[in-house]
């Protein structure tokens, strides 16, 4: 066997193809691994452990997910956010339903059509001011369940946070939820950042999920510090089926799975969730509050988690981006995004926002 | 920053939920990560890459690709080998396209039917001795491209080596290509275990893809030591278009995608995809020679790679199968599969050995 | 042979379960046959005929075609309109293309999300005042064609006439078209009511099709007066391939096709689908022109087909609705549709006017 | 309104492209309509119906049904075999569900791939002496239900009569029947030519459908006499649900429903289905009694309905083929298809054996 040693690079390794030391704020994902994830998956290494998920750490990972989600919950790991979605959203649908969601969702916007061609899923959306449905926003699409010329409204998806960086309070998502059950849907959590959301609300992660009735969640590890990985949970067991074979012919299926959920072990047996996600937000309200002290920049949207959305003029964001990576949103609008990670310093923030100053005064 | 010391594991860590030392045959996808490639992946950590594929790994992993397929191949990594071959399928069919397979082929009997329900293809399956197709076994199902009313075969999928553990020779393919080319069809080649067979054969894996003509492998990198992984590798541009569109809704976009890149880079850039497949031939055929030496066993196939499929008693078998974990392929005929992983030592095939030894005798 | 005068039946046949003199303003399907193009399905009866569109009645077809929409035209029957339009949007598109259309557009509210079920396409949508789509709204989904995370747009459908009975100018169409050709992107007409809107532009079809540009068109022959049957009618070949085989694989082809394609020539081959069009257009107006005398009931788009959109008090609507057939359309808002059929009559119109003003008096 | 006369050709109207005195024997879709069937048709036209099904003839429909099939059984109208076995698969099974059939099954070899591509089905088939399934032949592919691995086996679909012109005996459909409900998976019978196969077996439909426990029927109308229509037929109805929502998302609901079905009215009501069918199957056992007596031609399958399978030498069939139209079944075989359909007359019969006898003796 080769020398465990070699798995720990110097910062200067020269098999090295990147500068570890550049960071940006184009998004939570451009992050690498948090070591301690990175260490336990070498501890779960070495010797044979059943592969497609009848592994020790598997096995393990439920209890862990049991004291964050109740002890119905169970946690099916996948590859990557889309696959958590488009699993979930089938396993909540019959072959006539239908998802209503924001149409700012990631389903809808960000998925390359994955719900659709994969899953063959009707996605009926709502326009929202700031990313967040409503029992209102969703009766404009629940409706028409006996009319077989619709698709038929079976399920609400929202994502906490939003994909416009805004936060549900608990009370918000149990008003989705009651109304949603009351017409017999069931509602689905897209919870990319769901650890984001917790930190930032500052309750555990049930109070906003099993505690007021979401039936199943994409449970997000990637953005939280994870090298790879989420997972479907489901709260509600009477809402699914057969989640296995769903997994598997969604292509969703690791083989060596005990490395998948061994990193959301790390990540949730003690706190390094929470830690990752406070830390993350706490760079994001760091940057907003620095941006509202610079003229003719203007916040777009509460930042309430790790993502702080702008309008500023064009050609500042376009040699900003010269000096650091970051997108547009909508670049008509002038509008951008910029993202905080679980790795992003206090001196990367005061950095962006020096650059920032200087470019707007050019 | 936590320690990364931490990355390290005692071979008696507490945190382990499993037993390092144990090993089975039951499949080369229990066994765990090869050191060399776990050291890679931290080699890759740390800083901001540029998610969902440009970044500077999966960049260099081009360079890689090309020194083994020529510098016409192109490499799409992706998460799982079904994951691959529904990608690449899917990238070398229109909409009423099929694919022509052996009856054993892994895309038709152990991917849940993921071929046909997320890629909409129809497999037109040929049984076969041993699990290889020839022409004249392909002509089966290659007629009718005119008819309609028959899905159109558009694609023929061979593995190598084969689900049943048998090896085409370079000239084997060859005759496939050229008799698939004439008809105006695509090859696509299963590469699950791609390392075995070139390792079997003894010659570069090109000398049976690109030298031959193949249009599209699926590259395996799980079973050959990495942690998850494969890649689509389109050797032929013509043959297929908007892979990165296609990846995407296929639900096979790794937003970290330096870390799959970086351990394919790790396995292809030395020897080690070579080194690993090796080992785990060399075991399989010190375990089939052992075999070969016990009455009542019987192998059923060439054994050309990692696989040794057997006929035993089914009592012994289910005796063995406590002492040393493997899979019945046809319990009703009491048919076997051993597999040979990367990490499989001497002392596991002689113990395992000793062991049917005993069982047979009792 | 049975007596082939049993076809007629009389007026007071007992064996009929339906009241040939009763007629609503529900939808213009709710007619039946044309005695013209039933006489046409007799004449196409007996003898045999080659199945699956290769008898002389679908040859002969493709030459009518030709006369109302070029040489270069290829028409393929099939069944219903969402067959038409989900075999040609899918013919339009690659596996990760998506199509551009009015929110209110019937491929979006009305077809059960057969779209995105049968054909796996992504409806990129856009709210529009009148149903109408123009560059401009086109705009706000065309964009993003080398983003692999959006389903990439490759097709714009409009539908002529559109959903809320407004009819598009040819240089509307026009426009749209060199927009969307000029973006790479295909344009499909969605011509469920095409002859009402060629009636009510007083234009031959080419005029807003081939004549400008429109790539395939879905042919809509039932709701002018056929028993079933609509057409994809390909008008620039290099827009499409192997509609043969998509048509089948989407269970769209009919075995005796003789019988669909000869009740299109009987439409086509001399002006019955103008006479059918221009009185069913002629009733919407003659009832628009009644309804604009009440007050209290208010039109709301434009009435330029043989639809009249309304908005009337709820009571009334319901009132009405025991004495003649009819839908709400919006029934939060009041708003009701009413229809007009090629056997639509003055009478009926009358009387129904006659009815509303009561309603609306008592 | 036009001269309702007209529908009433003329045996020489000029207005006819083909010539209604010839006939073959390639297909029995390539007859036309009944008399009686047509008749039908006129006498539902005229007046306003409720489309979509709410009709007055679809309603009288169910009632035909119950006298065939018993007082549970719902009949839901579409418009063609492939239309219908597909909508009466996803009906029946899960998106993780597999559909056993032979290897020869219509579904499999002449769909064009639609149950793979518009109903995502994974087709698990058998091969098959005869065309006819049995327990022992189910199951080669019964197993795995708890393999996420493998599509999951939920029904059992046979076709009757099969598409090799054999008959399943009551007995033979109960025991698979048991054998496939003892095992949780639940039957369809393709009727395409269920009228030939209760003509040929002189029992009512039902003695090999509800009463043995058949699940769903696609019942077959076309070959038996219509211009076009089947219906999926539901005898058990706990094993299906929200037909109407999936027989629109799968394309297969007609607008103007009431000429669908009233056609199976005309059929069904009194005694036309068996009339059309006992015809055609006589038709075919007077061709093989003639065939039997010719040297050099074997019949290849029993006889049971309205098919005979035959192989004679290639030269002879390319011959006759230009006399009779009719198809090789397997080229390379020898192998052809004659069909009887129920206007195949004994003088079409008689010419055709003596045109066999002179190319076969040339």
């Amino acid at each position: 066997m080769a020398d465990p040693q070699a798995v720990i690079p110097t910062k200067t390794d020269a098999r090295r193809h990147h500068d570890p030391s550049v960071r940006g704020f184009a998004s939570d994902n451009y992050a690498g691994v948090h070591p301690e994830v990175l260490a336990a998956v070498a501890l779960a290494n070495d010797g044979h452990q059943v592969a497609y998920g009848e592994d020790a750490y598997t096995e393990h990972l439920q209890r862990v997910m049991h004291s964050h989600f109740g002890s119905s919950a169970e946690a099916f790991p996948v590859f990557n956010g889309t696959g958590a979605n488009v699993t979930a959203l089938q396993a909540l649908t019959d072959r006539w339903g239908a998802v209503i969601c924001a149409e700012t969702a990631h389903i809808n916007v960000d998925e390359g059509g994955a719900p659709e061609r994969m899953g063959g899923l009707k996605l009926l959306t709502v326009p929202t001011p700031d990313g967040k449905l409503t029992p209102e926003l969703i009766d404009r699409q629940a409706w028409g369940w006996e009319d077989e010329h619709r698709a038929m409204p079976q399920v609400v998806s929202l994502a906490q946070n939003t994909e416009l960086g805004t936060v549900y309070t608990p009370d918000e998502i149990r008003a989705i939820v009651e109304h949603a059950h009351a017409r017999n849907m069931k509602v689905h959590l897209d919870g990319a950042r769901i650890a984001n959301a917790a930190a930032s609300l500052n309750v555990p992660m049930r109070a906003f999920t099993n505690a007021v009735g979401v039936d199943v969640i994409s449970y997000g590890g990637t953005k939280n510090g994870m090298m790879f990985g989420e997972a479907v949970v489901v709260l509600n067991p009477d809402a699914v089926s057969h989640m296995k074979h769903l997994r598997k012919l969604s292509m969703q299926l690791a083989s060596k799975m005990r490395f998948v959920s061994v990193q959301l072990e790390a990540l949730l047996t003690k706190d390094l969730w929470l830690r990752n996600a406070r830390h993350a937000n706490a760079m994001a309200q760091r940057l907003a509050d620095g941006v509202r002290g610079v003229d003719g920049v203007e916040i777009l949207y509460p930042v309430q988690a790790n993502a702080v959305f702008a309008r500023l003029p064009h050609d500042v964001s376009v040699r900003l981006q010269k000096r650091f990576r970051f997108y547009f949103w909508d670049e008509a609008a002038g509008d951008v995004r910029w993202m905080c990670s679980f790795d992003t310093t206090e001196d990367d923030v005061d950095a962006f926002l020096q650059a920032l100053k200087e470019e707007m005064t050019r």
